[in-house]
């Protein structure tokens, strides 16, 4: 357990390195995670979207944690994504999570058949209530497929335990507006994910950034995010420029096809992306090999 | 196994009876599928989304598979719901289906992370060459928010066992247009789910019609499909407009949360949602009571 905030600075999404059968390869994820302590990230979110919790069995999340608990533990809160079709399953893996020691729990609305407000509500109250951790609220309607209303937003808020959301950038791109419309309505630590609008939500105020590059770049993404949250207007713009082509490339591909390609040239871990997502394509790597070159090197040069 | 097409006619989709966790009723299950096959349906889809198959485990689907081949084989046509937001998962779930005595199989690209064109191409192809049974593409952007190109259904209908496509109803309303064009693009058979436009769709010269209410009102849906393939609009339309009001409550709740309070009330089952769904709220049901009450008076009354 660590006492720091889990849900303010900058929350690093690693990749899960698994096989092509969906079994968790712990050692390499030992790896990246030992590679986001030294860089000082101020969270890990451990099986998040980046993380292919959606692709995983409760057995080999469990594994995962476990693994990340020991690497860890006492270092740097560990967030745990416990997100589920099923209440009754989310319920399991966020005891699971709990027992393992997780430090907290990001809870995605995940959907098949289109969710109420009410039934959204029912599944963060029985997770919720399931332990003692606290919760951050996952917002991501391109994957979920379910939109949060302000309304639903305030009275999870009113829930004990749920501490925190992660949002999208907004559609309408006003970060200040919806900042203060949320704090207005909720006491909810409020974050941002989809890195390229990262800078601005730090820069308007944002509480913290739930980054995809954060997991794979995290010295050179925690020095953009310093830079936001110190007000450096200059110096954040300049590191957000030098990012750019590569969250091109995530709009392009899907960051999570990027990230896992970028694992293997790092040298990282071997790891597949569950089937149906296809490795990028050789002429796609190979744009995203020459974008990525400059932000290697910054980041300390590729490790062998 | 059935000799008659699978994918022409009316193929009534029931609910899989199931407890809070998931625990399929398989006694249950065999009384609806009972009630279809007295009907005469051209063919039953087990575990469709009405039939909950994203939130089955695979050993309940085998169960319920088990149970249906049990009650219908030899009978009528029993398509399987193959689902799966995993390929090998997917694959483990149609030979499961085959071993267990399907007919046929309908296959839905469920995604988390959007998958692209060629992404559901290979998941296809790697299901349809796991099994000898032919295959039913299920197009439903709303519950796998995935959309087909026109251009992948014609690469997927060069696949020997991919057969038929379950398209949902065209945004544009033009189902004329749009089978020309699926007609002259593959050799699919092509079905139509969205209950509300299967009477027009039929009219326009469809295959089959995969329906929801089908699958609870067996007799009198059949008499609605009949006179539509037969071309005898006033005799569709006077039923279909017996259906809209029931229709318009499908749209409103969801055609599942509707179905499974139904079961009950018709005393077919005792049948849970399961959770997060929430069984509709006391003043709907009645709506919905009231509604549907000339449609089970038609239907041949209540069974106790």
């Amino acid at each position: 357990m660590s006492s720091a905030s889990p849900f303010h600075g900058l929350s690093a999404f690693p990749a899960t390195p698994a096989n092509i059968d969906g079994r968790v390869d712990t050692e390499a994820l030992g790896r990246l995670l030992e590679r986001l302590c030294e860089a000082g990230v101020a969270s890990i979110g451990l099986l998040g979207s980046t993380g292919i919790y959606a692709y995983l069995t409760r057995e080999e999340r469990l594994r995962a944690v476990k693994a990340a608990v020991e690497c860890v533990a006492g270092r740097i809160p560990l967030i745990v994504g416990a997100g589920a079709l099923r209440t009754d399953h989310a319920v399991g893996l966020a005891r699971d999570a709990e027992a393992a020691g997780a430090d907290a729990l990001l809870l995605a609305p995940v959907s098949y058949t289109p969710l109420t407000q009410e039934e959204a509500y029912e599944h963060f109250l029985a997770v919720a209530k399931a332990t003692k951790l606290p919760v951050c609220i996952y917002n991501n309607p391109g994957t979920t497929h379910f939109t949060f209303s302000r309304e639903l937003l305030q009275r999870l808020s009113d829930i004990e335990t749920i501490r925190a959301v992660k949002m999208p950038l907004p559609v309408d791109g006003d970060l200040p507006g919806e900042l203060a419309a949320l704090r207005e309505k909720t006491d909810l630590a409020i974050g941002y994910s989809g890195d390229w609008g990262a800078a601005d939500a730090l820069l308007s105020g944002a509480d913290a950034w739930y980054s995809v590059v954060g997991g794979l770049l995290p010295r050179t993404t925690l020095g953009l995010a310093k830079a936001a949250m110190a007000g450096d207007v200059d110096g954040a713009r300049r590191l957000d420029k030098l990012f750019a082509p590569l969250w091109q490339t995530f709009k392009a591909f899907g960051s999570i096809r990027v990230v896992y390609m970028l694992l293997e040239h790092l040298s990282l871990a071997r790891a597949e992306l569950p089937r149906p997502l296809l490795p990028l394509k050789s002429a796609d790597r190979q744009r995203v090999l020459e974008i990525v070159e400059p932000l290697i090197a910054l980041e300390g040069g590729r490790k062998s």
